[in-house]
């Protein structure tokens, strides 16, 4: 069993102190939804986000998106072998039912998020795909008691991914982290979470890369790919 | 150097007998162009995709989005050891200069491609970062001219990743053939370009999960992953 933590991630909702300002105003009629129950997103809010504080790594649902799309359509998956967290740059958690079935459309995608961050959960009825509660990495990870901790970033210790992940696919609850926002680094309390911190490549990888390639990896290891064919 | 084609991918603009459906009629309006400059997009036009033929395998131009962004963001390809082309389901071929950086927001990526088939290149001046002909995927593959052409298909031999990429990474020219297409199987015309036809999962997979995993499979074969690491 693997377990992903999508870190310090860059979604969240707007901002109350950006509510006012003329891209959000017009975002929000376009939408015909208030600014608190929409998502923060460069695209469209980006003149307005220059007085925000850690401007550069907020608004990007699309990199959760996409985030989410490689781990949950992974083979690891399917085995249910895979655990995947969504902690955010605002400290909240969403728990991600690895049966879950994300839209692949980002609109859509970009309106059930709204939806989880409105009610706390999604679907609104039935039994939760998604469910989002105030929570910091720190206590995601008391939870999930992992045996060893890793984390992905240029500043880490050079090593290739197979050996990272030969080494720690002999662990109980290995837990990786990888950063999901769009520039710059972790912050210092996200480092003193991880027991390693690994750099696969010299230049930054796109979240969804790694992601893709350490679920691989893990499933090369475990020769997954090898039990699935001969089924 | 490796040479990946999608193909029969699902990104065509709308066609003709669509137009004057009422939900192509309303998507139209709300985004001021007439559907000729429309892409087809499942997520809008389900409804009037009823009475398409293959209309199983038409309008997603999300799987090309990711695809491509999986493509274009790796390793390999910031080596320039990557050719991507989009061979669309009705043979047109699309040619990526690898030094394109593709909009990451699927709302932008949908407007460059409308752009893209309307003036037949993007950006409208200055270098082509996408061009755009009417060509069959024969008439591509002979122009690539590969040494071995393998297609992944859930209908082709059971083997693993790592031994494909092994022996086809000997090649001089190896091209490799992923279906962009949401449901359904290669057409025969594309079966019969193909020198073998491998299966590397029996589910179908995602194509960017294909992708993904072909270009990291071959970064590991020619250890371009330590090569970078010694920079």
């Amino acid at each position: 069993m693997l377990t992903i933590v999508l870190a310090e991630s860059a979604l969240e909702t707007v901002p109350k102190n950006l509510w006012r300002h003329a891209s959000v105003k017009r975002y929000s009629k376009k939408r015909k939804k208030h600014p608190r129950f929409l998502l923060l997103d460069r695209s469209y809010h980006h003149a307005s986000m220059k007085t925000l504080t850690q401007s550069e790594k907020r608004g990007r649902p699309d990199i959760v998106h996409f985030a989410l799309l490689e781990a949950l359509g992974s083979p690891l998956n399917k085995e249910r072998l895979l655990q995947v967290y969504v902690h955010t740059i605002n400290d909240q958690v969403v728990r991600v039912n690895p049966e879950a079935r994300l839209p692949k459309n980002y609109n859509r995608f970009v309106g059930l998020m709204e939806q989880l961050f409105e009610l706390g959960r999604a679907p609104p009825n039935g039994p939760a795909l998604l469910k989002v509660e105030p929570e910091t990495l720190s206590q995601l990870l008391t939870q999930i008691s992992p045996t060893r901790v890793i984390a992905f970033s240029t500043n880490g210790k050079p090593r290739t991914l197979k050996d990272v992940v030969l080494k720690f696919s002999s662990e109980e609850r290995p837990t990786v982290i990888v950063g999901c926002f769009p520039h710059g680094h972790f912050s210092k309390s996200t480092i003193r979470l991880a027991d390693e911190m690994i750099c696969i490549d010299k230049e930054t990888l796109e979240t969804w890369t790694v992601i893709s390639r350490v679920v691989y990896e893990y499933e090369r290891t475990i020769s997954l790919h090898l039990k699935r064919l001969k089924r």
